[in-house]
């Protein structure tokens, strides 16, 4: 097997990735990279390990991650393709990179999985936990939704709750110990690898899109999309990239406000929990992929994502609000983007929140 | 086009399927069936329409339903493999016999669909008629699951409550009128139609199973496996059919009484909805298949079904418990299955049912 490493590209700092693990660069603090060769090649498996050439190393098991679904809809002029994440087996995008993020830790050896979540992700660890015999402690906001806290406690992960998002982070760093693995999803590189993936599906099926609008929370998804197509055009295999545009909501508009130096006024936009992140890791590397590519950050409030969400149901598309923002943005940008292709990744099943529905 | 038609084994009515549309035989009020001429071709789809060539027509739309992962778990010396069709668009195998059904209805000119269901159905129903543009109405019972019902009126279908899943259906018929396609999905072909298409998805990517472990509610699941397989044997691709073990619970085991001659006492199986229904329309064809592929039914109870979901949920699946009572047969019957290849479907998803987790 060829070489594999952390890589720190603030200090330098450099480790074989089967050495230890760092879920954040133990020189300086940043956010570490994985790097790595790779090709690609397609395996005949229907799953995220059909282009595993791309990824450090393979998983042994999969519940059906990856591989998803892609639906295109003629939209006034444009051909938007709908990527169906949400159909991933824990409903969400989350289970490509716990997919790759557990399987690392099982092979570690470490026994115990620890994580904050906001929901979403905590469900796909607790499912990937399971699968691989770890035990997997979640500590969670009291106020997420009551839907996602007991799928996570019946996938048999213990939950811990916390006042806030910000307490849970906090309380799972007091707790760390070396013989636990901190998912740190936020940080962990091999989120944004998971989420590199969709790229490769999408090229398999479509080709490169000419837009892709991605929900920014901790930005691993649309570092991903960034990578993974990056990664095509450095292989020769593509001769452009997509513009990426970038969602995030009123309340929390942090690579917006880093961006453009000022805050857009405007309704909460609470509603989308899966991007209410005030200080994503990456936010450098976020504004960095959304620059290079000519693309910007657009934000959006409730009411555009309620809409959003009852228009893609009606559509067949059941999906939770926060993947409604980034189709929100579209119908917000759609007049820009005549005769385009648009990917927009549907990341998270609304069957989780039906306890929720007005 | 070649010819395609409705045929009633009974009394011989036959019928154009595209002049005039029958639930239910005219003449004898038989169920009835489609004839017309099938080939096995792949078309490089990724949804139900890939084997269209089996199938007396092709949808027009797709929102990604069949084409489901197949996961293979080595459990004792068994090769278990599980379909994951709970990862369909609504979360239940029901989308592959919908997108059928409701795709015809619009064909034939309908503006208005009505259905009797106790949710899975009346998910789907609605997610297909919003996709043609189609009015729904679904009869409920009162006692359906809260979020099965809040999913329906959110995919834009209004409900209509009837006290039990029979009033449901005695409603539904009274309401009947020439403008309203009324769906019977466990009258309808379509639906046995839809589910056949697992067959041709598991032969290409596996072969064929020397079991099939299918639960029975209507039947058309278990119709659809066989007739899949069927269909493979006949055109010469096969040289074998899998065993069909049909899966009932103590509550409602109308197969197991008219094959065995008695009821077999037992617990409550009332967990599993799915398979609660005690007057299948196809009830001597269900029969017919299960004995003549040297197979049988199983019965299981609440507390069976409890345990095998649970089991399932901590594998990574998260079903619904009709889902599990098919795993729980398995369990039970495992022993006299040594070193063979059994084909699980896991019909729906757990996480319409969050709201009710313990």
């Amino acid at each position: 097997m060829s070489r594999v490493e952390w890589v720190c590209r603030k200090c330098g700092f450099r480790s074989d990735l089967w050495s230890t693990y760092y879920w954040r660069c133990p020189v300086c603090g940043s956010p570490l990279y994985i790097e790595y060769e790779y090709r690609f090649e397609k395996e005949e498996r229907r799953d995220l390990r059909r282009f595993s050439g791309m990824l450090p190393f393979t998983p042994e098991k999969s519940r059906g991650e990856g591989f998803t679904r892609l639906v295109e809809e003629k939209i006034n002029e444009n051909r938007v393709l709908f990527k169906l994440e949400y159909l991933n087996p824990s409903g969400s995008f989350k289970d490509r990179g716990s997919s790759l993020a557990i399987y690392y830790a099982y092979k570690m050896g470490f026994r115990e999985v620890v994580e904050d979540t906001s929901g979403n992700t905590g469900i796909s660890v607790a499912l990937y936990s399971k699968l691989y015999g770890l035990r997997a402690r979640i500590y969670m906001p009291r106020t997420a939704p009551e839907g996602k806290k007991k799928l996570v406690k019946s996938l048999g992960a213990e939950i811990i709750e916390a006042p806030t998002r910000a307490d849970a982070s906090e309380a799972v760093l007091r707790d760390l110990s070396s013989d636990r693995f901190y998912v740190a999803h936020t940080w962990n590189y091999l989120y944004a690898l998971g989420a590199s993936t969709i790229a490769y599906e999408v090229y398999e099926e479509f080709g490169v899109p000419d837009y892709v609008i991605s929900p920014i929370g901790s930005g691993g998804l649309l570092l991903g999309l960034y990578l993974g197509f990056e990664n095509l055009r450095r292989l020769g295999l593509a001769s452009k990239t997509p513009t990426l545009i970038g969602v995030q909501g009123y309340s929390a508009q942090p690579v917006y406000e880093k961006m453009y130096g000022r805050r857009e006024a405007g309704e909460s936009s609470d509603l989308a929990d899966g991007i209410m992140v005030s200080n994503p890791p990456r936010i450098n590397d976020i504004i960095e992929a959304i620059k290079s590519s000519g693309g910007r950050v657009v934000l959006v409030g409730n009411r555009e994502i309620s809409e959003a969400t009852r228009e893609l149901y009606e559509m067949g598309f059941i999906v939770e609000p926060t993947s409604a923002a980034a189709y929100a943005v579209y119908k917000k940008i759609q007049g820009g983007t005549k005769r385009s292709s648009v990917l927009i990744p549907l990341t998270g099943s609304g069957l989780k929140l039906v306890s929720s529905l007005s």
